[in-house]
Protein backbone atom coordinates (compact mmCIF):
# COMPACT_ATOMS: atom_id res chain seq x y z
CA UNK A 1 0.00 0.00 0.00
CA UNK A 2 1.24 3.46 -0.71
CA UNK A 3 2.25 5.99 1.44
CA UNK A 4 -1.51 7.60 0.61
CA UNK A 5 -3.14 4.76 0.68
CA UNK A 6 -1.91 4.03 4.42
CA UNK A 7 -2.39 7.28 5.72
CA UNK A 8 -5.97 6.93 4.20
CA UNK A 9 -6.76 4.23 5.67
CA UNK A 10 -5.21 5.19 9.27
CA UNK A 11 -8.01 7.84 8.92
CA UNK A 12 -10.75 5.80 7.92
CA UNK A 13 -10.16 3.07 10.57
CA UNK A 14 -9.87 6.12 13.27
CA UNK A 15 -13.74 6.83 11.81
CA UNK A 16 -15.30 3.67 12.08
CA UNK A 17 -13.34 3.29 15.34
CA UNK A 18 -14.87 6.50 17.07
CA UNK A 19 -18.35 6.33 15.18
CA UNK A 20 -20.50 4.46 17.38
CA UNK A 21 -19.38 5.81 20.78
CA UNK A 22 -21.43 9.02 19.67
CA UNK A 23 -24.32 7.13 19.04
CA UNK A 24 -26.88 7.02 21.87
CA UNK A 25 -27.06 3.57 23.12
CA UNK A 26 -28.97 1.75 25.44
CA UNK A 27 -33.11 -0.51 26.19
CA UNK A 28 -34.75 2.86 25.75
CA UNK A 29 -38.18 3.31 24.60
CA UNK A 30 -36.55 5.03 21.70
CA UNK A 31 -34.22 2.19 20.52
CA UNK A 32 -36.09 1.74 17.13
CA UNK A 33 -34.87 5.10 16.27
CA UNK A 34 -31.93 4.65 17.78
CA UNK A 35 -31.11 1.31 15.71
CA UNK A 36 -32.30 3.02 12.36
CA UNK A 37 -29.78 5.77 13.08
CA UNK A 38 -26.99 3.23 13.17
CA UNK A 39 -28.12 1.32 10.49
CA UNK A 40 -27.45 4.64 8.32
CA UNK A 41 -24.44 5.68 10.18
CA UNK A 42 -22.56 2.77 10.03
CA UNK A 43 -23.67 0.91 6.95
CA UNK A 44 -20.06 1.98 4.76
CA UNK A 45 -19.78 4.70 3.29
CA UNK A 46 -16.20 6.19 2.24
CA UNK A 47 -16.15 9.07 4.92
CA UNK A 48 -14.17 10.94 2.76
CA UNK A 49 -15.90 13.87 4.42
CA UNK A 50 -14.65 12.90 7.98
CA UNK A 51 -10.44 12.74 6.58
CA UNK A 52 -11.12 15.82 4.91
CA UNK A 53 -11.79 17.90 8.10
CA UNK A 54 -8.72 14.76 10.10
CA UNK A 55 -6.08 15.78 7.70
CA UNK A 56 -6.80 19.37 7.67
CA UNK A 57 -7.12 19.79 10.98
CA UNK A 58 -3.58 18.02 11.64
CA UNK A 59 -2.31 19.93 8.65
CA UNK A 60 -3.00 23.25 10.60
CA UNK A 61 -1.21 21.74 13.68
CA UNK A 62 -3.97 20.25 15.09
CA UNK A 63 -4.10 16.73 16.40
CA UNK A 64 -6.87 14.04 14.93
CA UNK A 65 -8.63 13.74 17.98
CA UNK A 66 -9.13 17.10 18.94
CA UNK A 67 -10.89 16.55 15.27
CA UNK A 68 -12.70 13.76 15.93
CA UNK A 69 -16.20 14.79 17.32
CA UNK A 70 -16.62 17.41 14.27
CA UNK A 71 -15.02 14.64 11.73
CA UNK A 72 -17.95 12.27 12.86
CA UNK A 73 -20.82 15.49 13.36
CA UNK A 74 -19.86 15.93 9.24
CA UNK A 75 -20.57 11.68 9.08
CA UNK A 76 -24.01 12.10 10.88
CA UNK A 77 -24.81 14.89 8.99
CA UNK A 78 -23.95 13.36 5.68
CA UNK A 79 -25.82 10.12 6.49
CA UNK A 80 -29.00 12.39 7.58
CA UNK A 81 -29.03 14.22 4.08
CA UNK A 82 -28.97 10.29 2.50
CA UNK A 83 -31.36 8.73 4.21
CA UNK A 84 -33.80 11.55 3.47
CA UNK A 85 -32.99 11.84 -0.14
CA UNK A 86 -34.51 8.60 -0.80
CA UNK A 87 -37.60 8.71 0.58
CA UNK A 88 -40.29 8.13 -1.55
CA UNK A 89 -41.51 10.96 -1.84
CA UNK A 90 -37.68 12.47 -2.87
CA UNK A 91 -35.61 10.30 -5.18
CA UNK A 92 -37.32 7.09 -3.98
CA UNK A 93 -34.51 4.61 -4.09
CA UNK A 94 -34.61 1.49 -2.31
CA UNK A 95 -30.84 0.66 -2.28
CA UNK A 96 -28.20 2.52 -0.72
CA UNK A 97 -24.28 1.12 -0.36
CA UNK A 98 -25.92 -2.75 -1.45
CA UNK A 99 -27.99 -2.48 1.50
CA UNK A 100 -31.83 -1.80 1.43
CA UNK A 101 -32.36 2.45 2.31
CA UNK A 102 -33.28 3.01 5.90
CA UNK A 103 -37.18 3.23 4.97
CA UNK A 104 -37.34 0.08 3.13
CA UNK A 105 -35.50 -1.24 6.32
CA UNK A 106 -37.60 0.84 8.93
CA UNK A 107 -40.38 2.29 7.16
CA UNK A 108 -40.70 5.83 6.63
CA UNK A 109 -41.62 7.25 9.80
CA UNK A 110 -38.92 5.87 11.41
CA UNK A 111 -36.24 7.34 8.63
CA UNK A 112 -37.83 10.31 8.92
CA UNK A 113 -37.01 10.30 12.35
CA UNK A 114 -33.22 8.74 11.57
CA UNK A 115 -32.54 11.41 9.84
CA UNK A 116 -33.78 14.09 11.97
CA UNK A 117 -32.13 12.26 14.83
CA UNK A 118 -28.46 12.03 13.15
CA UNK A 119 -29.08 16.22 12.23
CA UNK A 120 -29.57 16.77 15.59
CA UNK A 121 -27.04 14.44 16.99
CA UNK A 122 -24.43 16.06 14.87
CA UNK A 123 -24.79 19.17 16.01
CA UNK A 124 -25.13 18.34 19.70
CA UNK A 125 -21.67 15.94 19.26
CA UNK A 126 -20.26 19.46 18.37
CA UNK A 127 -22.36 21.84 20.87
CA UNK A 128 -21.52 19.46 23.50
CA UNK A 129 -18.17 19.40 23.78
CA UNK A 130 -18.59 22.44 25.75
CA UNK A 131 -19.16 20.13 28.51
CA UNK A 132 -16.03 18.45 28.06
CA UNK A 133 -13.64 21.58 28.71
CA UNK A 134 -10.93 20.45 25.72
CA UNK A 135 -12.13 23.23 23.62
CA UNK A 136 -11.83 27.27 23.51
CA UNK A 137 -15.69 28.00 22.88
CA UNK A 138 -15.17 29.54 20.13
CA UNK A 139 -13.88 26.71 18.37
CA UNK A 140 -17.06 25.25 19.09
CA UNK A 141 -19.56 28.31 18.35
CA UNK A 142 -17.36 28.71 14.72
CA UNK A 143 -17.61 25.18 13.76
CA UNK A 144 -20.85 24.89 14.43
CA UNK A 145 -21.84 28.03 12.74
CA UNK A 146 -19.85 26.77 9.09
CA UNK A 147 -21.33 23.42 9.38
CA UNK A 148 -24.74 25.03 10.19
CA UNK A 149 -24.63 27.46 7.19
CA UNK A 150 -23.32 24.57 5.08
CA UNK A 151 -26.72 22.19 5.26
CA UNK A 152 -29.07 24.92 5.00
CA UNK A 153 -31.11 26.80 2.55
CA UNK A 154 -28.14 28.42 1.03
CA UNK A 155 -26.59 24.73 1.03
CA UNK A 156 -27.15 21.63 1.13
CA UNK A 157 -30.96 21.67 1.53
CA UNK A 158 -30.81 24.04 -1.25
CA UNK A 159 -29.42 21.96 -3.27
CA UNK A 160 -31.20 18.89 -2.89
CA UNK A 161 -34.54 21.28 -3.46
CA UNK A 162 -33.38 22.39 -6.94
CA UNK A 163 -32.31 18.93 -7.50
CA UNK A 164 -36.40 17.39 -6.84
CA UNK A 165 -37.10 20.53 -9.00
CA UNK A 166 -35.42 19.94 -12.26
CA UNK A 167 -36.23 16.19 -12.05
CA UNK A 168 -36.84 15.19 -15.54
CA UNK A 169 -36.45 19.01 -16.66
CA UNK A 170 -33.27 20.24 -18.57
CA UNK A 171 -31.12 22.20 -16.70
CA UNK A 172 -28.61 24.66 -17.79
CA UNK A 173 -24.53 23.92 -17.33
CA UNK A 174 -24.50 27.22 -14.76
CA UNK A 175 -27.44 26.51 -12.82
CA UNK A 176 -26.16 22.45 -12.40
CA UNK A 177 -23.02 23.92 -11.21
CA UNK A 178 -24.91 26.09 -8.78
CA UNK A 179 -27.19 22.93 -8.11
CA UNK A 180 -23.87 20.52 -7.14
CA UNK A 181 -22.06 23.72 -5.27
CA UNK A 182 -24.91 24.05 -2.92
CA UNK A 183 -25.84 19.52 -2.50
CA UNK A 184 -22.46 18.53 -2.39
CA UNK A 185 -19.87 21.03 -2.39
CA UNK A 186 -20.64 23.13 0.28
CA UNK A 187 -20.31 20.39 3.05
CA UNK A 188 -17.02 19.15 1.20
CA UNK A 189 -16.06 22.42 1.73
CA UNK A 190 -17.27 22.63 5.46
CA UNK A 191 -15.17 19.93 6.15
CA UNK A 192 -12.21 21.00 5.00
CA UNK A 193 -12.83 24.41 6.59
CA UNK A 194 -13.91 23.14 10.41
CA UNK A 195 -10.41 21.11 10.40
CA UNK A 196 -8.54 24.44 9.65
CA UNK A 197 -10.99 25.96 12.21
CA UNK A 198 -10.84 23.19 15.39
CA UNK A 199 -6.48 23.77 14.70
CA UNK A 200 -6.97 27.61 15.09
CA UNK A 201 -5.80 27.98 11.47
CA UNK A 202 -5.64 31.51 10.30
CA UNK A 203 -8.45 32.60 7.60
CA UNK A 204 -6.15 33.00 5.04
CA UNK A 205 -5.44 29.49 5.31
CA UNK A 206 -9.02 28.16 6.11
CA UNK A 207 -9.65 30.22 2.52
CA UNK A 208 -6.72 28.37 0.78
CA UNK A 209 -8.42 24.58 2.42
CA UNK A 210 -12.06 25.96 1.05
CA UNK A 211 -10.61 26.93 -2.09
CA UNK A 212 -8.94 23.30 -2.61
CA UNK A 213 -12.26 21.41 -1.05
CA UNK A 214 -14.51 23.34 -3.33
CA UNK A 215 -12.59 22.06 -6.54
CA UNK A 216 -12.29 18.66 -5.36
CA UNK A 217 -15.77 18.85 -4.41
CA UNK A 218 -17.44 19.84 -8.22
CA UNK A 219 -14.35 17.13 -9.66
CA UNK A 220 -16.10 14.18 -6.88
CA UNK A 221 -19.77 14.77 -7.98
CA UNK A 222 -18.60 14.83 -11.81
CA UNK A 223 -17.05 11.47 -11.45
CA UNK A 224 -20.15 10.31 -9.85
CA UNK A 225 -22.10 11.08 -12.77
CA UNK A 226 -19.42 10.15 -15.03
CA UNK A 227 -19.48 6.59 -12.87
CA UNK A 228 -23.62 6.27 -13.18
CA UNK A 229 -22.85 5.88 -16.89
CA UNK A 230 -19.91 3.75 -16.93
CA UNK A 231 -19.24 1.44 -13.85
CA UNK A 232 -21.52 -1.59 -12.92
CA UNK A 233 -24.28 -1.92 -10.36
CA UNK A 234 -21.80 -4.14 -8.16
CA UNK A 235 -19.54 -1.99 -8.13
CA UNK A 236 -21.75 1.37 -7.01
CA UNK A 237 -23.99 -0.64 -4.70
CA UNK A 238 -26.76 0.90 -6.68
CA UNK A 239 -28.19 0.92 -9.65
CA UNK A 240 -26.28 2.39 -12.58
CA UNK A 241 -27.86 4.76 -15.22
CA UNK A 242 -30.43 5.48 -12.50
CA UNK A 243 -29.47 9.58 -13.39
CA UNK A 244 -30.61 9.31 -16.82
CA UNK A 245 -33.82 6.85 -16.09
CA UNK A 246 -34.78 9.46 -13.84
CA UNK A 247 -34.51 12.09 -16.99
CA UNK A 248 -31.82 13.92 -14.68
CA UNK A 249 -29.66 16.46 -16.36
CA UNK A 250 -25.52 15.23 -15.44
CA UNK A 251 -22.31 16.43 -16.08
CA UNK A 252 -21.92 13.52 -18.26
CA UNK A 253 -25.55 13.63 -20.00
CA UNK A 254 -24.40 17.54 -20.58
CA UNK A 255 -20.67 16.99 -22.04
CA UNK A 256 -20.56 13.50 -22.55
CA UNK A 257 -18.10 11.57 -20.70
CA UNK A 258 -14.25 12.39 -22.42
CA UNK A 259 -14.93 15.92 -21.55
CA UNK A 260 -16.23 15.36 -18.21
CA UNK A 261 -12.93 13.62 -17.64
CA UNK A 262 -11.37 16.48 -18.66
CA UNK A 263 -13.63 19.06 -16.59
CA UNK A 264 -12.41 16.41 -13.69
CA UNK A 265 -8.89 17.13 -14.36
CA UNK A 266 -8.51 20.59 -14.61
CA UNK A 267 -10.86 20.89 -11.22
CA UNK A 268 -7.91 18.82 -9.93
CA UNK A 269 -5.26 21.11 -11.19
CA UNK A 270 -7.09 24.00 -9.87
CA UNK A 271 -7.38 22.44 -6.17
CA UNK A 272 -3.42 21.79 -6.31
CA UNK A 273 -3.00 25.11 -6.97
CA UNK A 274 -4.44 26.45 -4.18
CA UNK A 275 -2.88 24.43 -1.42
CA UNK A 276 1.15 25.18 -3.24
CA UNK A 277 3.20 26.59 -1.02
CA UNK A 278 1.46 26.58 1.68
CA UNK A 279 1.28 24.95 5.12
CA UNK A 280 -1.14 22.92 3.67
CA UNK A 281 1.63 21.78 0.65
CA UNK A 282 1.21 17.79 1.81
CA UNK A 283 1.53 14.92 -0.69
CA UNK A 284 -2.01 13.77 0.77
CA UNK A 285 -3.99 16.52 -0.10
CA UNK A 286 -2.50 16.20 -3.80
CA UNK A 287 -3.12 12.32 -3.70
CA UNK A 288 -6.66 12.70 -2.61
CA UNK A 289 -7.14 15.05 -4.83
CA UNK A 290 -6.36 12.58 -7.89
CA UNK A 291 -7.79 9.22 -6.51
CA UNK A 292 -11.29 11.17 -6.23
CA UNK A 293 -11.18 12.03 -9.58
CA UNK A 294 -9.91 8.31 -10.46
CA UNK A 295 -12.03 6.26 -8.41
CA UNK A 296 -14.40 3.70 -9.93
CA UNK A 297 -16.54 3.22 -7.31
CA UNK B 1 -56.06 43.92 29.85
CA UNK B 2 -53.94 42.69 32.91
CA UNK B 3 -50.30 43.07 33.45
CA UNK B 4 -49.59 39.97 32.84
CA UNK B 5 -51.65 40.36 29.29
CA UNK B 6 -49.75 43.36 28.63
CA UNK B 7 -46.34 41.76 28.93
CA UNK B 8 -47.23 38.46 26.90
CA UNK B 9 -48.86 40.46 23.90
CA UNK B 10 -44.93 42.49 24.25
CA UNK B 11 -43.19 39.51 24.43
CA UNK B 12 -45.08 38.10 21.91
CA UNK B 13 -45.24 40.96 19.26
CA UNK B 14 -41.90 40.98 19.40
CA UNK B 15 -41.04 37.58 18.67
CA UNK B 16 -43.65 37.88 15.40
CA UNK B 17 -41.49 41.23 14.95
CA UNK B 18 -38.02 39.18 14.96
CA UNK B 19 -39.33 35.95 13.32
CA UNK B 20 -39.17 36.75 9.23
CA UNK B 21 -35.72 38.62 9.62
CA UNK B 22 -34.23 35.41 10.67
CA UNK B 23 -35.80 33.68 7.34
CA UNK B 24 -33.39 33.53 4.16
CA UNK B 25 -34.94 35.80 1.78
CA UNK B 26 -34.14 36.82 -1.86
CA UNK B 27 -34.97 35.20 -5.40
CA UNK B 28 -32.79 31.92 -5.22
CA UNK B 29 -33.33 28.87 -6.85
CA UNK B 30 -34.31 27.31 -3.22
CA UNK B 31 -37.24 29.94 -2.79
CA UNK B 32 -40.25 27.65 -2.91
CA UNK B 33 -38.21 25.83 0.00
CA UNK B 34 -38.06 29.23 1.85
CA UNK B 35 -41.59 29.61 0.86
CA UNK B 36 -42.64 26.39 2.55
CA UNK B 37 -40.89 27.46 6.05
CA UNK B 38 -42.23 30.72 6.12
CA UNK B 39 -45.72 29.47 5.18
CA UNK B 40 -44.79 27.02 8.72
CA UNK B 41 -43.24 29.27 10.69
CA UNK B 42 -44.63 32.73 10.47
CA UNK B 43 -48.42 30.61 10.82
CA UNK B 44 -49.16 31.67 14.17
CA UNK B 45 -48.54 29.80 17.10
CA UNK B 46 -48.94 30.93 20.14
CA UNK B 47 -45.33 31.66 20.90
CA UNK B 48 -44.91 30.25 24.51
CA UNK B 49 -41.31 28.82 24.04
CA UNK B 50 -40.15 31.96 22.92
CA UNK B 51 -41.78 33.95 25.45
CA UNK B 52 -40.31 31.80 28.85
CA UNK B 53 -36.67 32.44 26.41
CA UNK B 54 -37.12 35.62 26.42
CA UNK B 55 -38.91 36.29 30.10
CA UNK B 56 -36.43 34.14 31.62
CA UNK B 57 -33.73 35.99 30.48
CA UNK B 58 -35.44 38.81 31.70
CA UNK B 59 -35.93 38.00 34.67
CA UNK B 60 -32.12 36.86 35.15
CA UNK B 61 -30.89 40.36 34.75
CA UNK B 62 -30.53 39.61 30.60
CA UNK B 63 -32.45 41.83 27.80
CA UNK B 64 -35.02 40.59 25.51
CA UNK B 65 -32.91 41.65 22.68
CA UNK B 66 -29.93 39.59 23.75
CA UNK B 67 -32.44 36.39 23.98
CA UNK B 68 -34.59 37.13 20.97
CA UNK B 69 -32.34 34.92 18.32
CA UNK B 70 -32.39 32.03 21.14
CA UNK B 71 -36.37 32.77 21.35
CA UNK B 72 -36.16 32.28 17.70
CA UNK B 73 -34.44 29.82 17.32
CA UNK B 74 -36.45 27.59 19.74
CA UNK B 75 -39.61 28.68 17.43
CA UNK B 76 -37.51 27.88 14.41
CA UNK B 77 -37.59 23.91 15.84
CA UNK B 78 -40.59 24.02 17.28
CA UNK B 79 -42.23 24.81 13.89
CA UNK B 80 -40.28 22.05 11.95
CA UNK B 81 -41.23 19.46 14.30
CA UNK B 82 -44.79 20.38 13.70
CA UNK B 83 -44.41 19.66 9.89
CA UNK B 84 -42.69 16.53 10.15
CA UNK B 85 -45.24 15.01 12.59
CA UNK B 86 -48.07 15.85 10.28
CA UNK B 87 -46.58 13.96 7.44
CA UNK B 88 -48.64 11.13 6.06
CA UNK B 89 -46.00 8.58 7.25
CA UNK B 90 -46.56 10.46 10.85
CA UNK B 91 -49.69 11.84 12.35
CA UNK B 92 -51.07 12.04 9.02
CA UNK B 93 -52.74 15.20 9.90
CA UNK B 94 -54.20 17.47 6.85
CA UNK B 95 -54.77 20.91 9.00
CA UNK B 96 -52.65 22.60 11.53
CA UNK B 97 -53.83 25.62 13.11
CA UNK B 98 -57.00 25.86 11.24
CA UNK B 99 -54.94 26.02 8.07
CA UNK B 100 -53.91 23.27 5.52
CA UNK B 101 -51.09 21.36 6.87
CA UNK B 102 -47.24 22.30 4.59
CA UNK B 103 -47.21 18.77 2.97
CA UNK B 104 -50.44 19.88 1.79
CA UNK B 105 -49.94 23.12 0.80
CA UNK B 106 -46.43 22.24 -0.67
CA UNK B 107 -46.65 18.39 -1.27
CA UNK B 108 -44.28 15.80 0.65
CA UNK B 109 -40.83 16.46 -0.46
CA UNK B 110 -40.77 20.13 0.21
CA UNK B 111 -42.16 19.76 3.66
CA UNK B 112 -39.70 17.30 4.68
CA UNK B 113 -37.01 19.87 3.12
CA UNK B 114 -38.76 22.73 5.26
CA UNK B 115 -38.77 20.58 8.53
CA UNK B 116 -35.03 19.87 7.71
CA UNK B 117 -34.08 23.96 6.93
CA UNK B 118 -36.10 24.68 10.21
CA UNK B 119 -34.00 22.60 12.55
CA UNK B 120 -30.98 23.94 10.70
CA UNK B 121 -31.84 27.39 10.75
CA UNK B 122 -32.69 26.88 14.34
CA UNK B 123 -28.63 25.81 14.51
CA UNK B 124 -27.30 28.53 12.05
CA UNK B 125 -29.62 31.37 13.98
CA UNK B 126 -28.25 30.62 17.72
CA UNK B 127 -24.22 29.63 16.13
CA UNK B 128 -24.22 32.75 13.37
CA UNK B 129 -24.25 34.77 16.45
CA UNK B 130 -20.55 33.92 16.88
CA UNK B 131 -19.86 36.42 14.09
CA UNK B 132 -21.53 39.31 15.52
CA UNK B 133 -19.40 39.47 18.99
CA UNK B 134 -22.26 40.28 21.05
CA UNK B 135 -21.91 37.20 23.35
CA UNK B 136 -19.06 35.30 25.22
CA UNK B 137 -18.48 31.79 22.71
CA UNK B 138 -19.35 30.12 25.48
CA UNK B 139 -23.13 31.30 25.97
CA UNK B 140 -23.82 30.41 22.63
CA UNK B 141 -22.05 27.18 22.59
CA UNK B 142 -23.75 26.25 25.86
CA UNK B 143 -27.47 27.72 24.86
CA UNK B 144 -26.82 25.60 21.97
CA UNK B 145 -26.10 22.48 23.61
CA UNK B 146 -28.89 22.56 25.27
CA UNK B 147 -31.12 23.14 22.58
CA UNK B 148 -29.33 20.07 20.83
CA UNK B 149 -30.19 18.00 23.96
CA UNK B 150 -33.44 18.44 24.58
CA UNK B 151 -34.60 17.82 20.92
CA UNK B 152 -32.47 14.67 19.79
CA UNK B 153 -33.25 10.76 20.65
CA UNK B 154 -33.20 11.14 24.29
CA UNK B 155 -36.04 14.08 23.66
CA UNK B 156 -38.18 15.61 21.51
CA UNK B 157 -37.57 12.81 18.74
CA UNK B 158 -37.37 10.08 21.21
CA UNK B 159 -40.94 11.12 22.46
CA UNK B 160 -42.19 11.27 18.28
CA UNK B 161 -40.79 7.94 17.97
CA UNK B 162 -43.04 6.26 21.60
CA UNK B 163 -45.86 8.58 20.11
CA UNK B 164 -46.25 6.39 16.99
CA UNK B 165 -44.85 3.33 18.03
CA UNK B 166 -47.84 3.29 20.63
CA UNK B 167 -50.48 4.48 18.20
CA UNK B 168 -53.12 2.42 19.10
CA UNK B 169 -51.84 0.52 21.56
CA UNK B 170 -52.35 1.06 25.26
CA UNK B 171 -49.79 2.93 27.46
CA UNK B 172 -49.01 2.79 30.77
CA UNK B 173 -49.35 6.12 33.15
CA UNK B 174 -45.87 6.06 33.43
CA UNK B 175 -45.14 5.47 30.31
CA UNK B 176 -47.29 8.32 28.91
CA UNK B 177 -45.41 10.43 31.19
CA UNK B 178 -42.19 9.20 29.62
CA UNK B 179 -43.52 9.89 26.07
CA UNK B 180 -45.19 13.64 26.81
CA UNK B 181 -41.93 14.45 28.70
CA UNK B 182 -39.59 14.23 26.07
CA UNK B 183 -41.92 14.67 23.08
CA UNK B 184 -42.96 18.27 24.53
CA UNK B 185 -41.02 18.65 28.03
CA UNK B 186 -37.79 18.72 26.83
CA UNK B 187 -38.13 21.82 24.34
CA UNK B 188 -40.49 23.34 26.67
CA UNK B 189 -37.54 23.24 29.61
CA UNK B 190 -35.21 24.14 27.59
CA UNK B 191 -36.68 27.30 26.75
CA UNK B 192 -36.39 28.56 29.95
CA UNK B 193 -33.09 27.28 30.03
CA UNK B 194 -31.83 28.95 27.41
CA UNK B 195 -33.07 32.03 28.41
CA UNK B 196 -30.91 31.77 31.79
CA UNK B 197 -28.17 31.02 29.90
CA UNK B 198 -28.00 33.67 27.41
CA UNK B 199 -28.34 35.87 30.76
CA UNK B 200 -25.43 34.43 32.53
CA UNK B 201 -27.29 32.93 35.16
CA UNK B 202 -25.99 30.34 37.90
CA UNK B 203 -26.61 26.67 38.12
CA UNK B 204 -29.02 26.73 40.95
CA UNK B 205 -30.94 29.25 39.16
CA UNK B 206 -31.08 27.15 36.02
CA UNK B 207 -32.58 24.39 38.10
CA UNK B 208 -35.18 26.80 39.30
CA UNK B 209 -35.98 27.28 35.67
CA UNK B 210 -35.84 24.09 34.83
CA UNK B 211 -38.29 22.61 37.41
CA UNK B 212 -40.69 25.59 36.36
CA UNK B 213 -40.65 24.43 32.90
CA UNK B 214 -41.22 20.74 33.84
CA UNK B 215 -43.75 21.40 36.10
CA UNK B 216 -45.89 23.66 33.57
CA UNK B 217 -44.80 21.17 30.22
CA UNK B 218 -46.46 18.50 31.52
CA UNK B 219 -49.80 20.72 32.48
CA UNK B 220 -49.75 22.56 28.90
CA UNK B 221 -49.75 18.62 27.26
CA UNK B 222 -52.38 17.38 29.89
CA UNK B 223 -54.37 20.87 28.94
CA UNK B 224 -54.08 19.64 25.27
CA UNK B 225 -55.28 16.11 26.21
CA UNK B 226 -58.24 18.10 27.78
CA UNK B 227 -58.98 20.21 25.08
CA UNK B 228 -58.93 17.39 22.30
CA UNK B 229 -62.25 15.95 24.58
CA UNK B 230 -64.08 19.30 25.45
CA UNK B 231 -63.38 22.12 23.19
CA UNK B 232 -64.41 22.84 19.61
CA UNK B 233 -62.31 22.18 15.83
CA UNK B 234 -63.46 26.33 15.53
CA UNK B 235 -61.49 27.06 18.62
CA UNK B 236 -58.55 24.39 17.95
CA UNK B 237 -58.09 25.10 14.67
CA UNK B 238 -57.90 21.55 14.07
CA UNK B 239 -60.13 18.30 14.43
CA UNK B 240 -61.09 17.64 18.15
CA UNK B 241 -61.52 13.70 19.21
CA UNK B 242 -59.00 13.22 16.84
CA UNK B 243 -56.64 11.43 19.95
CA UNK B 244 -59.51 9.17 20.68
CA UNK B 245 -60.01 8.23 17.00
CA UNK B 246 -56.32 7.87 16.41
CA UNK B 247 -56.85 5.15 19.36
CA UNK B 248 -54.50 7.15 21.27
CA UNK B 249 -53.97 7.12 25.17
CA UNK B 250 -54.16 10.28 26.43
CA UNK B 251 -54.39 11.58 30.20
CA UNK B 252 -57.72 12.20 29.43
CA UNK B 253 -58.40 8.79 28.05
CA UNK B 254 -56.34 7.62 31.47
CA UNK B 255 -57.76 9.18 34.28
CA UNK B 256 -60.95 10.83 32.60
CA UNK B 257 -61.48 14.77 32.28
CA UNK B 258 -62.04 16.05 36.23
CA UNK B 259 -59.13 14.01 37.93
CA UNK B 260 -56.85 15.46 34.73
CA UNK B 261 -57.71 18.61 35.98
CA UNK B 262 -57.27 17.98 39.12
CA UNK B 263 -53.32 17.25 38.02
CA UNK B 264 -52.88 20.55 35.83
CA UNK B 265 -53.73 22.10 39.46
CA UNK B 266 -51.24 19.94 41.46
CA UNK B 267 -48.29 20.80 38.65
CA UNK B 268 -49.07 24.18 38.72
CA UNK B 269 -48.55 24.79 42.54
CA UNK B 270 -45.33 22.39 42.30
CA UNK B 271 -43.97 25.16 39.15
CA UNK B 272 -45.29 27.91 41.63
CA UNK B 273 -42.63 26.29 44.70
CA UNK B 274 -40.50 26.32 41.89
CA UNK B 275 -39.73 29.75 41.51
CA UNK B 276 -40.52 30.95 45.16
CA UNK B 277 -38.07 33.30 46.81
CA UNK B 278 -36.04 33.14 44.33
CA UNK B 279 -34.66 35.86 41.48
CA UNK B 280 -37.00 33.87 39.00
CA UNK B 281 -40.25 34.82 42.38
CA UNK B 282 -42.47 36.89 39.35
CA UNK B 283 -45.86 37.92 39.10
CA UNK B 284 -45.65 37.21 35.11
CA UNK B 285 -44.57 33.41 35.48
CA UNK B 286 -47.30 32.88 38.27
CA UNK B 287 -49.80 33.71 36.12
CA UNK B 288 -48.35 32.26 33.31
CA UNK B 289 -48.76 29.23 35.12
CA UNK B 290 -52.37 29.55 35.73
CA UNK B 291 -53.16 30.73 32.13
CA UNK B 292 -51.54 27.57 30.63
CA UNK B 293 -53.60 25.45 32.29
CA UNK B 294 -56.68 27.41 32.29
CA UNK B 295 -56.41 28.12 28.34
CA UNK B 296 -59.43 27.25 26.41
CA UNK B 297 -57.82 26.81 22.67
Amino acid sequence: MSDYGQKFDEYYRAVEEALPAFLPQGDTPQKTVQEAMAYSLLGGGKRIRAVLCLAFCELCGGTREAAMPFACAIEMVHAYSLIHDDLPCMDDDDLRRGKPSCHIQYGEALAVLAGDGLLTLGFETILSQYYTGKYPPQVIARAGAELAAAIGTAGMIGGQVMDIEHEGKPISAGDLNILHSMKTGALIRASARMGCVVAGAPDDVIARADKYAKNIGIAFQITDDILDVTSTEEKLGKPVESDRQMGKTTYATLYGVEKSRQIVKDLVLEADLSIKGSVLDDPFLYRLADQLAQRDC
